[in-house]
């Protein structure tokens, strides 16, 4: 028997705008691979009324709710009381969740707990309780006449942490066959492109299904596949890689790698190298990038962020005769900052971004969105021009940035790097 | 009178959790500072009865309904034909529209235009149309028993287009009031204690009303005022945004501006002074933070990301004896690398981060969560020690960078950069 879901956010930031309302994606992705229909989104503020009649909706539409936010310790997160009188359940206070908070607060926080928190260790009576190893609110779960209800957090972080940890192993224990997806990950053309070569495979698919998924700067290839048994979902979904693999070729950079940058650390990683940064244009987003995963001290040296040419000079060396004949945003100095940055810090490969990200042309007349990516090597030193147009200053960033971490993929798996 | 609005989004792209229902943050945004109430928002996937369901219940609780998405040509996009059966509207043709349409395919995007678009042209009989100038889906609205029904293109930047043309002049001509927030920035402080410090006031206000809101590293309070004119709504607010000073004091960093970094960029700039960055745990994400911001160069020189020993000793010069003595962890070596960063770059200021983000110790034992943010200046150097605790890798790095903006901001204001 398969479920439907409906997913009941609840927080008035949600309805004035000022956040959007990303957990609901998260758990749509989630519940979905879970095999769980997803037909409803509902989105109320922090009013029990609202919340009330939400709820009264949705449990005759579906048998499994779940609501974010309003667990918090403050006089308007209401969510644990409203939903205890729909559904007829008294709030019992648990008193091993109070010293979780109370030691959460002394012991990683390192200050008392807010007297106001207490409120949080009161939950449904008989629940099943839902931890909060990144924060203070515990959520829960309960069933009620053939409705599950679970309630967690509304801070994203907090949310996606429990979802892993109990809201997957609760809801696959209520489903009968198991969703595999694979990620196909690809850098380096459109989206209608990559839809145009596999187009009459995807629509001809119904179980595995495959589509695309166009991030910022690249393109993702989800191959799903539904099957009683993992291990037959899996077995379903190999020959779709393959044949995949066999259309796109080298633009595909990995298979369930998280993006790019994950990519160049796992082959630094393999083959035992270091890498360090000279980032113009990209600010440091290249190095912030690689540095977001546990571990980059392993592959990662260090960089430079040369925002103004005296860094250029002074710092990566680059010679004054560079600056002045082509000037900062020019393949001469993407070679030179790479070979500086490797030189200065001794890593074995030295990655380099330079250009104009705009809003306005660089000094020079440069004009928006002429970017150059350098890469110095043992083998030599390597240059990728790119004009990415007049787009916006994030864009033009976001993309540099992938294409200096494409770059050291490539030269990585022996592929040519100076063109995509 | 006051309206109220529901937002139904209908796509089942959102219902996969494929994209996020951004449309809805856009729209509330600007409804609540048109005054309009917006209490509800609903996704519904592409299937006609679950929207008839969606009007049915949306029609007897608000008096605008806004839908966007299922506008375009293809099978699955019914929003029109459903609404207008659900409210006894039939559909006629827009010879103009058609002609518009067309001209767009021929000229925008020079092809001819394909048959199934002709569907586009079909509206509800005796709507106000919405041109929509960078797609083909125009959009419309009706009223019909008091209640105003508006359907809007589902792609982002359709969406909005149109509602800065056509939707904003249609409700205002709706409205009576206007609804003005500020927004007052604090950091150091968390929203529990914020909340303590000011719940009494804020349980009792009704309009303006004040309202915490926690971002990953900080806590905003928006005040919001409804008033007949923007003039009477910005007088309302002025002794709430007193108050709120008088209570918090120097953790409000500023008012109405987006973020720490955004702080500092604009307090440099008044300043004419320009800052450097010297990066270990946070791997270049304060770098990237600035740089995010179009006129970065103004203020600021570049940075070191001095992941590796080597490169704090080599290229920040900071000396070996601190490094032997104290370890890369350390006030010492946190006021080293500040010193050295701006040495090296010339700059007036130099801001450094070093400590332990995780997931596991650094490599002499210094205990996750351990951070130095060192501040070299004119006048000195100083150093703010933290201990975030076991936090995630990400949110200690968060934390970390908004401590150093922090401990920027407020040596540029006078006032003392050890402590929070």
């Amino acid at each position: 028997m398969s479920h439907t879901a409906e997913l009941i956010a609840v927080g008035t930031e949600l309805l004035l705008g000022n956040i959007a309302n990303t957990n609901a994606q998260v758990l749509s992705q989630s519940l979905s691979a879970l095999g769980v229909n997803v037909f409803w989104h509902t989105v109320v503020g922090d009013n029990p009324d609202r919340l009330k009649e939400a709820l009264d909706v949705a449990r005759k539409r579906a048998d499994i709710l779940i609501t974010t936010g309003g667990l918090g310790p403050t006089y308007d997160d209401l969510t644990k009381q409203t939903i205890c009188e729909a559904f007829g359940k008294p709030l019992v206070l648990h008193p091993d969740i109070l010293e979780d908070i109370r030691a959460f607060y002394e012991s990683a926080l390192h200050v008392p707990m807010p007297e106001n928190n207490t409120q949080q260790a009161q939950l449904p009576e008989g629940c099943a309780v839902f931890d909060n190893p990144v924060g203070t609110a515990p959520g829960c779960a309960f069933e009620s006449d053939g409705v599950h209800v679970l309630m967690l957090p509304g801070p994203p972080h907090e949310m996606e942490t429990m979802l892993r940890r109990h809201v997957e192993p609760y809801l696959r224990r209520l489903s009968h066959e198991v969703i595999v997806s694979r990620d196909i990950m690809t850098f380096g053309m459109g989206e209608s492109s990559v839809d145009e070569l596999l187009h009459d495979k995807m629509v001809r698919m119904t179980n595995p299904t495959l589509a695309t998924y166009a991030k910022p700067c690249e393109v993702r290839l989800r191959a799903t596949a539904k099957a009683p048994t993992e291990e037959e979902a899996q077995a379903m979904l190999s020959p779709v890689l393959a044949e995949v693999q066999a259309v796109l070729g080298n633009i595909i950079y990995g298979i369930d790698v998280a993006d790019l940058a994950a990519c160049c650390h796992a082959q630094l990683l393999r083959r035992g190298l270091t890498l360090a940064t000279a980032e113009s244009c990209t600010g440091g987003l290249v190095a912030e990038k690689l540095t977001a995963i546990p571990g980059a001290s392993a592959v990662y040296r260090g960089g430079v962020v040369s925002y103004w040419t005296g860094v250029k000079a002074n710092v990566l060396r680059v010679p004054a005769d560079i600056l002045d004949a082509y000037g900062p945003v020019s393949e001469q100095c993407a070679r030179a900052m790479a070979e500086g940055v490797r030189t200065i810090t001794g890593a074995d490969l030295g990655v380099s971004v330079t250009g104009a990200a705009g809003p306005d042309p660089d000094e020079r007349g440069v004009p928006v969105g002429i970017v150059y990516i350098g890469l110095a090597t043992p083998e030599g030193t390597f240059c990728r021009p790119l004009d990415f147009g007049r787009r916006r200053r994030d864009r033009i960033q976001g993309l540099a940035a992938n294409h200096a971490f494409d770059v050291v993929r490539r030269w990585l798996q022996g592929l040519p790097v100076e063109r995509v």
